[in-house]
This record gives structure tokens, sequence and C-alpha cells, in this order.
């Protein structure tokens, strides 16, 4: 293991000793050179990151906190929005916008499955048709509730093909950084990540782009604000400055996490990422569990899988928990039925085996048969077939069976 | 000097060795047991900090966007709200309402001055009888921008006689946990401080008080809010957890801050803050300075003086961060007229001596002529007079010329 406790939860995510110490410097002005040289450095490595000449601007929240300023910066009460919705996060999304006063009309896809890019511009033309055609879509990247991710460039040129002038929303708070993503070449207006996922460092900050026609959608915007005014952070950010005291420490640490990530290079965080994911796969079906997303979707950072019907979940955690492994359960609905590895940020192929080995042994104290050297090695088998330059997003049910 | 850099500005304020190294600690998940224990603890000893027996829910934002939500919470668009201002902050506060819809009726108070109960008082009558009772009133502590302390407890007896139905909603971020503060017996309502000030923990944390009558009121309030939304954090705090991912590192090193706080004891942190602010204003004033504060009321966390006539304070400024210190200058108005010494958080008086000596020294070095040995002496001077004993709130006046 990297770390002490194997922290695989979708966030936040374990800090590699460098980000850690990096987070622990002492406090500087905030309005003072130091911080300016810092925000700079940060945003012009974020905007490489989100592939964006769009101006990123990092406030102190957490994504929720990113999502509500993607809204409420670009619409107006009254506003015909599309809310596309795969899981919980793509509710929670719909939800800030029907608190501010957006007229929501809500796709909603089945939890485990991708959107549809078809079905999502049939939903907008029906929205124009109707004559309210919508001033943006909702749409969420990477679903951390089920582990899906959408088929964004797709879905991305689905609408603007079906509605040109609607602004493109997107929760990319728990993908971005960890997965191939092109906000410029996509033409995404708005994208909001946190901190505390693929970026290695801890909770507290949000980023957000924001393309030259969602500043002009700003501009007209009603929706009410004030902490989330993101043109106020565009106004602070040209003399190099957040209009609130920002999360200083959190920033120093993405910082030096950032410059880590650069020098081992995007492609092979990419790839990383895509081997832990098929190796948790590949574990999770050797350990006989059934995955919860269409595979053809699987997200590469969070890999959700359905309880086998005679495991008591509770039990299953408390007993990992023992063995230093914390994973998470499901969410809403789904609490108690699924659980979910997350493995995005700073993680290795090997922190994944070793949790499918972990939950294997444990299965096994509280009694159940499964083979837990099968499924580790399937694991294994699969984090190398995709670093050895095997197939991106191996099929978990073809490895399942080595 | 007790760090590297003498950061004498009124937040980010400096951070015990203590405090950085348990802001470093690698990530909990934030729906398990540590995160429980770690918020629980926390929660309880702002509790004491406050003096309240009211909930503390803490968000993860500025202090600014604790100050939105004691407002989004509890108004709805339309009401009337009194917001009496002494500064910019006091100015901010009454802007969120506005921002919000709320129906603001502005005190505002000639900078460098406390507000006056009976004005408030005369205030709010004059608001009923005009038919629109004041539904809140918005006050701040202590005045950031001009170095002014409310008299926060003649203020809010003067409020809860005039109107008692008005809800008090404080911004307490830049004085609570430095004086004395009674959150119960003064009747407050809604209080909000920021853990970058006082609490000697890096920025990124917001803590909120809320009266039982609040929690009433916020049932009916319909201000749009989510992420900002109390009543969410009240529930997920009852499973000792916050509703979006909270910036754990942050609240790691406000939990070993607030140990610390404990443990030397509030009335000798109090002492200790009273020290400081008694040798920034001796000394400012050995200096020559004119203090910018009614000195009845002079702040105990931060001292503005003007900046001489032939002293350019960009000049100043340069030369003082030179030698390592690093204070503050004027906001808004204000600006390149005053300067601002923060004596809050983790600083002793030897701190505000050395930013008397260095601030002495860089006006020689730039041709002025100050006796920078006097001024020295009158700051430890006036520390010592606070420390054994002596008045709690020394008028500078008194001690310049020792």
């Amino acid at each position: 293991m990297t770390h002490d406790v194997n922290l695989r939860i979708p966030g936040p995510t374990p800090l590699p000793d460098q980000v850690r110490e990096a987070g622990s410097r002492q406090m500087v002005n905030h309005r003072g050179p130091e911080f300016r040289e810092l925000i700079s450095r940060v945003t012009g490595r974020l905007q490489a990151a989100f592939a964006t000449r769009n101006e990123i601007l990092i406030i102190t929240a957490s994504g929720t906190g990113g999502l509500e300023a993607a809204i409420v910066n670009f619409l107006s009460p009254g506003d015909p929005v599309l809310a596309v919705s795969i899981g919980s996060f793509g509710d929670r999304f719909a939800k800030i916008a029907t608190a501010y006063g957006a007229d929501v009309t809500k796709l909603d896809v089945e939890w485990g499955h991708a959107a549809d890019p078809a079905r999502v511009a049939q939903e907008l033309r029906a929205m124009a048709g109707n004559g309210r055609p919508a001033k943006a879509v909702l749409l969420t990247h990477n679903e951390t509730s089920t582990g899906v991710e959408n088929p964004l460039a797709e879905i991305s040129a689905a609408i603007h093909a079906a509605a040109p002038d609607a602004l493109l929303l997107i929760d990319a708070i728990s993908g971005l950084g960890a997965v191939p993503f092109d906000t410029d070449g996509w033409g995404l207006d708005v994208v909001a990540t946190g901190s505390q996922k693929s970026w290695m460092s801890p909770p507290g900050l949000a980023m957000i782009s924001v393309s030259e026609r969602a500043w002009d959608a700003a501009s007209r915007a009603s929706m009410p604000r004030f902490y989330f005014d993101l043109a106020r952070a565009r106004k602070s950010l040209t003399t190099g400055e957040t209009p609130w005291t920002p999360a200083v420490g959190v920033l120093f640490a993405m910082d030096v996490a950032l410059e880590m990530l650069e020098q081992e290079g995007y492609e092979q965080v990419f790839a990383r990422h895509a081997a832990c994911a098929a190796a948790a796969r590949a574990g999770l079906s050797g350990l006989g569990l059934r995955l919860f997303a269409d595979p053809a979707h699987a997200s590469q950072t969070v890999t959700a899988a359905w309880v086998p019907e005679d495991v008591e979940w509770s039990a299953l955690n408390k007993q990992m928990r023992t063995h230093g492994l914390v994973i998470a359960g499901g969410q809403d609905r789904l609490s108690g039925q699924i659980l979910r590895i997350g493995h995005l940020g700073s993680v290795e192929s090997e922190d994944v085996v070793e949790a499918i080995q972990v939950m294997g042994d444990s299965m096994r104290e509280l009694g159940h048969e499964v083979d837990v050297a099968t499924a580790v090695g399937a694991a294994r088998a699969a984090a190398q077939g995709v670093s050895t330059g095997g197939a991106r997003r191996a099929p978990a049910t073809a490895v399942s069976g080595a």
C-alpha cells in the first residue's frame, strides 16, 4: 500500500507526502505577491489539465459549491433547463437549479447506465418544440454514485447540434484529471471539479472554467448570488486575488499535486487510472460480485458492485476496516445494496489489488466462500493488461474468469 | 518573533507548528467514525468558546460564505432588515442581504466609530412605525476594515428592547475567540466566525451558531439556498457528518488549535489579545501615527492608523516586507490612507513590538524622522500594563508619550 490506511473512497483521496507537506506551509497574505504567483501558477496548470483557454476560477467550497456556482451565475429564475441525471449527483445538480427557480426538465437515466446522446438531443428538440428551448443542459461527466462515465464528447456534440444556443454546464468533479478531457474541443461552457478528487489534494476548493459565451450569459443572468459570484472572482483574478479569503493551505497543496501530475504526464496518469479501474472490475468480479455499471461506460475513477445477497454490507464494511481498508457504500436508494471502490488521485493498481485481497479475506472471515487468490490474480492481470498496452477499458467479464 | 515572517494582517493568521502538523494529517473518510468524532469534538469546543447551547454548524467557505448562510437561511425576499454598518464588512453584510432580495434599511455609522445602541433602537422603532418592522438586524461585532469593536452587549440589549421579534444576525468573524463573547447571554440568534481569524487555523471553514428561534424562522424563510442550507447541515450533524465534503484538513487543524486555546484558557487568550492591542496602539502612536478608531471602541484584534501625510503607503509596505513584516493597507475608500496591524490568533505582544520596531526602522530608511526606540518602549510598556493587570483597554493617548 502507498498509505497506512487504504482509503479507497471516491474522495477525499489519500494525499502524497509532498502534498501534505506543502499544505502545511505557513500562511501568507492572500493579497500579497506570494499568493499572486501561487494562484497564477495553479490556474495555468489547471487550464492545461482542463484543455481550455477559458479562465479558471477557484472558489473555497466543496464540489457542490462548484455546481451551485455553475448554475447561479448563468441562469435566471424561470429559465428552461434540461437536467440529465444518471445518479445521485445528477439529481443534486438538478435540485440546485430547482432551488434557484430554474424551470427544470429532468431526463432520468436508469442508474448504472450512461446517457444516450440521441435521447438527450430528442429531449432538447421536444423542449424547443414546446416553445421553451433549454437555456442550459446540466450534465454529469462521471457519476460517483453509480460508477458510470458519460460519453461526454458524443453527448456534447449531440447537444450542440440539437440546441446550439444551450449552455453546457458540466459536473466534472470526480473524473476530470483522471481521464482524457477536452473542455474546448467538446465546447463545454462551464466545467466544475473539486480539489479532493483526481487532483490528489485535500478538500476545500472547487475549480470552474467559464467560456466566453457563458460570461455573456452571466451578464444577463439574474439568479441571486454573492459568495459564488464568478464575475467577482474573475475581476479579483486580474490582480491575482480572490474576492474572499481562500483556503490558502489547500491551494499550496494543489500547486504541488498539479506539478506531480505534470511530471508524471497526463497520458500516464490516465493509463494509471485505467489500470486501477480494470483491476477493480476484474477483482470484484473474481470475488463473485456483480458489477453495477454498464461495462461499456464503466467509470475509470470509481467502481460500484452489488453487495452479494448473502452478505451484509455493514458487517463486511466493519470487517474490512479492521484490516485498514476503507471503501464506500451506496448512496440514497442504493444504501446497503451496492459498494463502491474509489480509485482516483494518488492511487496505484496495487492499492486496488490490496483492496480486493482484503475484501476477499474479510468475506471469508465472515463465512463466505470466495477464491481470493484467483480474484487477486485477475485484478493484477487486468491492471497489467492495461498498463502494457491492452484495451483501455477491458470488459470486466473477459477478465473475471482468469 | 514566533514565526519566520511576521504576518500581521487580520487573517489569515500565522499557524502554530502543532496546528500546521495536524492540518497535514492523512485524509480520512468524511462519512466514517474518525470524522464523526472529530466534528463532534470541534463543535463541542466551539460551543464553549461561543458561550452557547445552540448548535454550531461548520461549512466549507470563507467568512463571507458564513455571512451568506446567516442571511439566506433565515429571511425571505422582501423582508425588512436593518443593516448596521460601521465599515467595509458591515457594507458587505448589507450587500448580501440586498442581493437576495431583502428590503434593507442601512444605518451607516461614520467609519472609525462604533454604532450607538440608542441610535440603532431609534431606527428600529422608526421602521416599525412605518409599518415595516425589521425581521432581522445585521450587525458586525468587530469591524476588520476600521479596527472598531462594537459594544455588542449594549447594542443587543437595545435591539431586544426596541424590536423583540427581530433576529440578531452577527458577523463575529474577526473578534470571536479573542475577546469576551456571550452568544446566549446577549441573545444572539445567528453568529458567524471564520477559521483563519482568532482560531489560529488555516482559512476554509466558517462556523455558525443558530438559536431555536432562528431555526423557527428558517422553516419559513424562502430565500433560495442549497450549498449554504443550514437545515441540511443540522440534519447531517445528527450523524456526525456534513452534507457536502468538508475541508477535512482545516478541521484537523482547528481541532488542535481549539485544544491549545482551551489549555491556555480563554481568559488568558483575551488578556493576550488585549496586551497585543495595547502594544499596537501605543507603538503606532509612538511612531507619530494617528489612530483611526475611536479609542473607546478600539478593536482588540486589529489596529488601524492613518498613514502620515508625508509617507507613501506602497513604499513603506515594500520596505517593511524586506524585513519580513507583512501588514495590511486600507480597504475600499481607505486604500492607501490607512494601514492596519492584525494581532489575533497565534500572536504574542512581542510580535507586535517587533512590528513597531520594523515599521519605525522602515520609516527611517525611507527618510522619515521617527523615534523608534521610544515607540518600541511605549508598545512594550503598554503590553505589560495590560498583562500585569492594567486597564483592559488603556487609551492609546495615555501611553503614547511614555
